[in-house]
């Protein structure tokens, strides 16, 4: 799929390019995910669950890269059709606890994890500014707590989100 | 640079997308080489001569792909910075010479190419229309003529053009 190839450009710490053009991929990327994955599965009644969506464009190109939120959400409008989550889970994790795990997870860093310190704290901080706008659509998750236990609320949540939508079709 | 990499994912015959994806995509490659190549040029004051730029998206996924000519070209404003050039020169050849020339050019089609006659008759119509719709900046050239008259008159225009500016400075 044209998403898997797309990424390997954006991850790839040889490759530079403007943070336009980095928007952009990440929106074509969206547009290839939406329409080939998720809109599909919609359409036949299913629930999905995805890792990374609008939010996170916003807060790293739009926050981090210093787009602007509004920009990037106006930009990436034509590959998610205005389709947003019933549900957002954000996973958080103290600045600290963050760098530790970074530095503990991996040998090499990828294009955008190269960009350093200052640039995540940006992005966290969008991050928060985006929940902060839209609380109703997010639940915020204690990213310290064990990877079952978080699954299970997930779970949990979508169950009653699933439940409550169906109740409103009734 | 990104947009030589874009252009890989977007000419490849194996890869399947959207086409929202591959519009995305000509915007992001359009962004990397407006902001890294065509900006800074301007700003010093050079004439800069591209080969195709908005009006080919438009053209291809605005018309012939069929996303519309306003959705595309709002989708690539954050590419262009909404800079149009001062003269276009479009190389208008008959559909079956068109056609013939394609036939003879080359062994393999890449993949915008493979799309078929139709998709390219539906091109066509566009940059007719985005001629018709905006008379002035075009420049329009029989391109059964050789290349070498075609360069000189390419070459005059943009003295005349470049001339013209320089006047409206003083």
């Amino acid at each position: 799929m044209a998403a898997e190839r797309i990424r390997e450009i954006l991850l790839d710490p040889e490759v530079e390019m403007d943070p336009w053009t980095e928007a952009y991929l990440y929106a074509s990327a969206r547009a290839d995910h939406v329409r080939g994955g998720i809109l599909p599965r919609l359409e036949r009644g299913e629930n999905v669950v995805c890792e990374r969506y609008l939010d996170s464009s916003v807060a790293y190109q739009g926050y981090g890269r210093g787009l602007g939120a509004d920009a990037v959400r106006e930009l990436n409008s034509w590959a998610t059709e205005d389709i947003l989550p019933d549900r957002t889970f954000y996973l958080r994790l103290g600045v600290e606890e963050r760098e530790r795990r970074a530095r503990e997870g991996r040998g090499s860093l990828d294009r955008i994890e190269r960009i350093g310190a200052e640039f995540m704290r940006r992005v966290e901080r969008g991050f928060e500014e985006i929940i902060r706008l839209a609380p109703g659509r997010f639940f915020v998750l204690d990213a310290t707590l064990p990877p079952e236990e978080l699954a299970e609320t997930v779970r949990r949540e979508m169950e009653v989100a699933t439940a409550y939508n169906r109740g409103g079709e009734e």
